[in-house]
């Protein structure tokens, strides 16, 4: 395997599933964006073929790794490699979209993190996949949850129901959300993550995404996605079908369990490492309907996501400029869905959008986030 | 298809069925054993080639029913007849087990609800049926919540968990459960059943039988099949992997659904008749931990269902004869396990019985515990 985002989040936890069951996985590339010591180390100890980063320092760097015959590789190189058997898509943002792209015009397995690609490019990349026979294997732990419960199943399901936690914010007035501070929104209950993804599972935009995701991995339409508040986060999600039965997905909150899944799929593998849910103590299952007043990016998203075109990129790309303004202490934590609100305002979306067209709507988005916060953010 | 027990709860679900969808099933046979009143509009709806019935008048009544043409078979006959494809076994008792055999040596596929032919007789049942390639189709809503969640997973699970709603005395104090009347005892919280059952299940013998059950129908042995009291009967069991990722199957608690499922599988089927979950007033789910101590008969079952060999005849034997005596008023509602305890504790079980022998223990087992009633059962 190929793992891209080595050094995230995602990408560390895969490491770990690789390290509890080497008999099982080899990583033959490791490519990351930023910590570059970290990257080295894994080098060091999983000697894979290619490496991959970009950084200022470019190139150069290449002679730090440890790890002779390692060559560099682009990410859509590595990606798309004859001998990446499955390409884990752990980078986040839009850099992710090129990678994905590669790998399933080559026909690869995806074991899909990037939030971007399907949000973004969901159209096209699902549609590729399917003429390249490539599979998406999904990470999140929701998306996870659906397809498992989809497992064995011959017809297309009635509703997906996507739990949320809610967020830290779930029991917050008004006026609290207003105040929230950097340090409040990046302690989630119940994840640990990178700082995007906390900070878009506490505005649930994270959710809203989801949905967008979902609509593409299951071809189930927008309308038919159903967001609850869960905030135990012990049921990841669930599936209703034609005949009224629901399936749901049930574990501790711990990434390694859906990522070893798309691994190892259509296998389960025993893991030491992973929790079990205890049977002694097992809570009681507390479900609520979303507030889509208290936390405006859901609707943002799903909206954008009925409407398709290009407004779902324009979503993502407003969200990631409002979140690193909110992250550098330039905005409050509820202009976040107030510049993401214009920004899809303003836009006039293409529908059936090429690459370049999401690219350019990406960017359009990005610059016109950014001049809404020099003094018209309100 | 033949309905063996149409008068009974889940044979008159059943019909339902089949009144919704007329296009998909045809009732080729009905047997029934009290109601004959109901039994003869059944065939007059529903014109069946073979009609089965056993009341003292015995084959005489025959010229009541409306149906030229309709022959008279025995429940071995029609349940193994060559135009059956599948034979829902739905009477209650040691005499569903003679049909279940005698099916399942045909290779018919059957759809189960009688709880004794799997309690009794697991071992030569689930041979007979690997034999003969007979599919045993699980219809209790228990049973067919594990077997949907185990649906397209290539592994043997870790544990099974089965639900329980606790019946209506969960909260009830020592005192209280000695006093404990008839009508009480017949009022369930949740499901609509007939006599028997919904004694058993305020008895939580009910779960025991159902885990012995399992234990046969899943290959899992009764050590890895766990109970949890879970009284909105929303959750109808679940299934851990090895990998610690749980499935749980959802509905509202309606007969109709497990017994459509069982008849449509591998498909699912639409029908209007049936209740969907509301997601906009999802209820919080609660589990606890059974108390054994409360409910001693959950505890006599597993403990039967380890032993193996007669004793689960014996404790579905005995079982029968306390439930009559409690229902005639004869015995109070914690005489029950008692009885069954003292029965079980005079058995000297055989392992691997033959049919022969299940059918001794279970005429052993009846007359020991009306034996111990009379006055020996304290």
């Amino acid at each position: 395997m190929a793992v891209l985002g080595s050094t995230g989040s995602i990408g560390r936890q895969t490491l770990d599933i690789v390290r509890a069951m080497p008999e099982r996985f080899r990583v033959i590339g490791l490519a990351a964006g930023k910590n570059l010591d970290l990257l080295a180390a894994q080098v060091k100890e999983f000697q894979p073929e290619f490496v991959s980063y970009t950084t200022a320092a470019g190139k150069s760097a290449e002679k730090s790794f440890n790890a002779p015959g390692c060559r560099y590789l682009s990410l859509e190189e590595m990606a798309s490699h004859a001998d990446t058997d499955i390409a884990v898509i752990a980078v986040s943002g839009a850099i992710g979209l090129g990678a994905t792209l590669a790998a399933v015009q080559a026909g690869k397995n995806i074991a899909l993190a990037n939030k971007e690609s399907l949000v973004a490019a969901g159209e096209i990349i699902t549609a590729e996949a399917k003429k390249n026979k490539a599979r998406i294997l999904p990470v999140d732990s929701e998306h996870s949850a659906i397809w498992q419960c989809l497992n064995g199943e011959k017809q297309a399901p009635r509703r997906l129901i996507l739990t949320a936690s809610g967020g830290p914010f779930l029991d917050y007035s008004p006026e609290q959300m207003a105040g929230i501070t950097v340090t409040q929104a990046l302690a989630h209950p119940s994840w640990k993550m990178g700082k995007k993804v906390t900070i878009d599972s506490a505005t649930l935009m994270n959710k809203g995404l989801e949905v967008i995701e979902a609509h593409w991995l299951f071809n189930v339409s927008v309308e038919d996605i159903k967001v609850l508040v869960h905030p135990q986060s012990i049921v990841h999600s669930m599936v209703e079908f034609i005949d009224g039965s629901v399936k749901a997905q049930l574990s501790c909150p711990d990434m390694r369990l859906p990522i070893q899944y798309a691994l190892s799929y259509p296998d389960r593998l025993p893991n030491a490492d992973l929790p079990q849910l205890d049977w002694n103590r097992f809570p009681n299952l507390v479900f609520q309907q979303p507030d889509m007043d208290k936390f405006p990016c859901l609707g943002l998203a799903i909206e954008a996501g009925k409407k398709g075109g290009t407004y779902p990129a324009v979503l993502c790309a407003a969200d990631e400029v409002a979140v690193d303004l909110f992250l550098a202490r330039r905005i409050k934590f509820t202009d976040i869905p107030r510049i993401v609100a214009r920004v899809l305002e303003r836009h006039s979306g293409a529908s059936h959008p090429a690459i370049d067209d999401i690219m350019s709507a990406d960017r359009w988005a990005r610059e016109t986030a950014r001049g809404l916060t020099g003094g018209d953010n309100q």
